[in-house]
């Protein structure tokens, strides 16, 4: 795709300076880049590399400009250079309507300008909606629906009756509507609990390659619209996550958990089962979340506390075998002073006998 | 299904206490339920809504017991809706022998009623017993075992001569005799020991999604009769789990580890290599077990200690920085003192000197 | 396979003891092998068992050399059973060629003696080279390049225009160029930031099931010539990892982070994004790296520490409650002298009003 920097300055709503004709083909790091290549700004630590950089233009911030670059401005580079990327290298998914070798029930509905490759595995009661791209490996089990222009990489997932809406992506791997992880015991016996509910990604939402999302107990498991997860997470039976979250690698939310919106739990993180974290939660890596946390709470630890508590203690704990000499040492000295004070208390006392 | 109460009662071996005619038809929590369907009261917390439900019948504890409505009453009131649950809602997983499309080795045997989907791949010499479930995608490797009963979502991957019991599930994307991660050193190069041991999972062993169990170096890796993994659990080469065990998700297990029976690990504990953990230990969740641990032990914190002792630790943790406070507050204060009493030691001194 | 004493000492360059003539047709542990078997001794803890042992013979150091045993003795014990191992339990990958119901693309280049099994899905624009074995369900993006006797086991994915060494492994599930976890802020919104770049794995380097590696931003994402990958590890975009690393499972790496050669991270180790660390850095298990690391660093807990400070700060941490209790005491102890010092203090002063 090529396309001219007047043309990309329109598509983006940026300011154009410098030479409107130059012919842009793809994008580049600063370091990278060539004529032919557009580049950004984000991070004002590299800004020397606007001056050495061989790109053919930059996006960056009106602070930012430079008289003697190609520039588009824009308030937000990072955001103006991600639709860019869009532009420039749009998605190539192959364009081939139901391939031989897919496997797709008689009684599926598939919406208009559907792929799906082969060895695709499309069950009963299924329905597709437009643009939909289906690889090779991919399983929708009885009754699943996926919006429109969803796309399902190789080898992902859907057990039977869940429910997917348009412009979900699900990365290799992934895997939707799992057992969730539940037993009665009889006795020293695990007797399973069947998980007859569904789970629910919502219009946007984007899944992580082997990640995986337990159906419900009893109904549903949901996924906010627009909440991207990442890789390898692992999302129990009835969570219920709010729009617009992010979820970093490997964190692990147990059972019947409830997340508001625009909620971030960074890579790692664990939370206990049964909980609520409302609106704007940040959790640190590797954090452990025990309890509820009200709306804007930025927490960390295992098990987690407030931020700055969390800062502090980990600013003493390091100097914790000090610490303990410290202790040590005082102690030293205060029953030296308790012996110096007994011995001039008996000076004293003998001194006042006569 | 639908069933009548008095069905229901006989089958769970409850006793019914209301209208023994009514039709049941599903499940459903007391919230959501309605006329037609039977609902459990587990946890009092929820007693309340025995007024409010619209359950057709509610499963509860003698104790629990209301008037106004129809009852089974249970002492396990759990269990007993985990069985009318199997009952009202019994899997119904595709019935169709050996799909077109599945690739099945000429001299493979299959039991009776074996299902095998389009897109399986079952290779030389895998015998599979009579009733199990082989869903697309999912790969038998040369010599392997499968039991009767047994449920094999899409994408599971059981690779040569492993073992399966009866009645064992693997959720979708589970991987079963991947090569153990073993490498001997030659100078700063890696060279891998081949890994030609196999895995052996006993009768009624349930796995999670994008669970991972690794070969043996040599000899078996075993997970022991009706152990259930949850979902992204590692399991290294030549780990040894007992009986009735529970694996939450995002555990790791590191080689050549042994647990006992009714071993609980919580979700994200790490378990290091070489070790034996003894019958009903107990792992708080993110916990790393660096050690041996008897049975009966529940230990927490990484690294693990016992968790009466991890509570204690944690109720002092974050009061790390006040410590700190009240340590140099004393310190000043023990300095004081001693400064007073070379005062007063050098007045008593200057004193004594006539 | 069967192998004389004569034989196997000649293939791995080891000194031989005993029956050249003896025939070796396997491996087991010194419990378990019989007159048939070969087996070693790498742990001096169990040197007891090499008078107990069956074996036909045993690998073992000049040290433990034994009169009554047919040994081979070779300065690195493990080293040469391992590739005993390999001689006597060669590889039995199938050897079948392109097996119907395997889809490969008109234009992908095949070398000499490449396996693709019935239900793998090679793109257009692939190239594999000789002796690669591809089983069921992997799937090939377009363009993507795989080296020579490669082995990419069942379910392995590799996207668009990723990079394979030779002898590189994917085992059961791994994914190879998902995209990275890469959004702009447009408002509460998340905007896809495309993913153009790619991954490559350089030669014999090894990954673990379920083990994801995503593609770059741009650019690409690199693991260098033999690292070794465990399960369940997560490998974010645009990472550098250096050469004969060891990842163990569930272990994390943020984005853009360089590792330098011969890194370790144990089990479930985190680390932060745009870091750096340096050759030969060991980071225990469960920690998580918050900062640069020289090389040559061993770091141990989350955040993670010199791994000798750590182990003072644990050793500190478990009597954090005794600790406290010291202080109280002392505190107590503190007030009572003060309070004895003003005391006395009053008294001498009242003694020096006369």
């Amino acid at each position: 795709m090529a396309l001219s920097l007047e043309e990309l300055a329109r598509a983006l709503g940026a300011e154009l300076a410098g030479d409107a004709a130059v012919r842009i083909t793809g994008v580049a790091t600063l370091e990278d880049a060539g004529p032919e290549h557009l580049s950004f700004l984000a991070n004002r630590k590299y800004r020397g590399q606007l001056d050495t950089t061989r790109a053919g233009a930059v996006i960056v911030a009106a602070a930012d400009r430079v008289e003697h670059r190609n520039c588009l401005v824009s308030p937000n580079p990072y955001l103006a250079f991600a639709r860019a990327v869009a532009l420039l290298h749009p998605d190539r998914h192959p364009d081939r309507g139901v391939e031989p070798g897919a496997r797709v029930a008689p009684d599926a509905q598939l919406g208009e300008a559907v792929t799906v490759l082969a060895g695709a595995y499309i069950e009963e009661g299924v329905r597709v909606g437009a643009g939909t791209v289906i690889y090779p490996g991919v399983y929708l089990g009885r009754g699943v629906q996926v919006g429109e222009q969803c796309v399902l990489y190789p080898n992902a997932v859907v057990r039977e009756d869940c429910v997917l809406g348009n412009r979900v992506v699900l990365q290799p791997g992934a895997v939707i509507g799992s057992d969730g992880f539940g037993y009665a015991r009889d006795g020293a016996r695990q007797v399973r609990f069947p998980q007859v509910g569904i789970v629910v990604l919502e219009d946007d939402v984007e899944v992580g390659a082997c990640t995986t999302v337990d159906r419900a107990a009893l109904g549903e498991t949901r996924i906010g619209r627009g909440t991207k997860i990442d890789n390898q997470v692992q999302i129990a039976h009835n969570v219920r996550v709010g729009q617009d979250c992010t979820l970093v690698s490997q964190v692990g939310i147990s059972g019947s958990s409830t997340l508001g919106d625009r909620v971030i739990l960074a890579g790692q993180v664990g939370v206990v089962g049964h909980l609520t974290l409302g609106d704007g939660v940040i959790v640190g890596a590797q954090s452990g979340v025990p309890g509820d946390l009200p709306a804007g709470t930025m927490v960390s630890g295992s098990p987690a506390m407030p931020h700055q508590d969390w800062l502090k203690v980990q600013g003493v704990l390091r100097r914790l075998p000090e610490l303990r000499s410290k202790l040590r040492e005082m102690e030293k000295r205060l029953t030296e002073l308790e012996g110096s004070n007994q011995a001039s208390g008996a000076e004293a006392d003998s001194g006042e006998r006569p």
